[in-house]
């Protein structure tokens, strides 16, 4: 039996990267994880990624550190207020200040040079176009150029980058993690959880991700803290 | 007056991103420099970088750390041996052992980080085309597809990644340097320098530089280990 093909694919611990891995799995990919701890407040999520990457099959999970010399001018690294109880048309009206810079590109960057040491050819990150059309690297035209920057920058002509939830409404994400078995309730997902890692519910990641849930009529199997 | 616009500009410590940097300051820019630790062995280079920073007029020099774990198979991380006592032509027929997977990539997008974070909207970078060729990371068609995934992937829209060395000779690079008063004794470039920080002389790197040095008829001032 030929061994399977190698995929590196980024996780967060949150919703979209495991729905992001499990499409990976079953496209028949043996799958290397990769995650990233670059002062994020909302660390809860990394906590969750090496339960979310063993149970989903996962070939091999690395935690890697950026260093954050580089970074800064984001609510995910300092200490500007996350903001809370928006509806998504105020979401989408601006880039968020959440926004990190240039973050899912050093993300790809370092998921590149991973993937020429080990000679994947595949590259899987659960970017979503739809609810975070702010983000300007969540668009698809990012997504396209970040591969032909990679297939003339490195011997992998052959690259290709799967964005498998680009096109996804989060209601649409998790029916397609349901088909896949993914336990939702392992996922971290939101920007300012308490110091039990419990999720706010207030901050626009919970926004989304509850309103996602509530379109499904199912209740959100992630905890959350009372308020 | 108004104040002069920002550039990023890649430094090694090495000859070419010097060279680089006095460009860039000869082009009018505020220069942030930024340098790489990524387990290089010869950190010799890395040593030399904030006293070329300081001596061509740098406003700021950062030295970012990067993760190995996404790395590996490569002789400047490895424990492979660097070739030595190769000709041109040689080192010309392949990608070299000292190929480091996707580092310019890597290091272009802490740039791009750091750019939007102080709203630079230019990148400098002093990789060359002609004497290493056997890099895929080197190429002009590589640095352009870079900027045109820079600018879909970030709010720096009208982004420019400069690099200007790009289709010069050894040779040449060492009389633009001459032209902007660039201080070569101060600059390292050996892949395999002694305990001293001496030069080894006979690896890729210094039979590059010491041919194009012999070229300009004088000596290198860099200090080489006798052999």
């Amino acid at each position: 039996m030929p061994s399977a093909p190698r995929a590196i694919v980024l996780l967060s611990g949150g919703m979209d990267s495991a729905v992001c891995l499990a499409i990976a799995r079953s496209q028949g990919f043996e799958c290397h994880a990769l995650s990233f701890h670059y002062g994020q407040r909302h660390a809860t999520e990394l906590d969750a990624a090496p339960e979310v990457a063993h149970a989903l099959g996962a070939a091999e999970h690395r935690l890697i550190d950026i260093d954050l010399a580089a970074f800064g001018g984001s609510a995910l690294t300092d200490d500007i207020d996350v903001p809370t109880d928006r509806n998504s048309d105020e979401m989408r009206a601006s880039v968020p200040v959440t926004y990190v810079p240039a973050r899912n590109t050093v993300f790809l960057s370092y998921a590149l040079a991973h993937a020429e040491v080990i000679q994947a050819r595949d590259i899987y990150i659960g970017v979503n176009a739809l609810d975070y059309s702010g983000y300007p690297d969540c668009r698809p035209s990012f997504i396209a150029a970040f591969q032909a920057m990679a297939r003339l920058g490195t011997r992998l002509t052959d690259l290709t980058v799967h964005a498998p939830l680009l096109h996804l409404t989060k209601a649409e994400i998790i029916t397609r993690g349901r088909e896949l078995q993914v336990d939702f309730g392992m996922t971290r997902t939101c920007y300012k959880p308490d110091s039990g890692g419990r999720a706010c519910g207030r901050c626009d990641a919970c926004v989304l991700r509850l309103k996602a849930f509530a379109e499904h009529g199912i209740a959100d199997p992630a905890p959350y803290a009372p308020h």
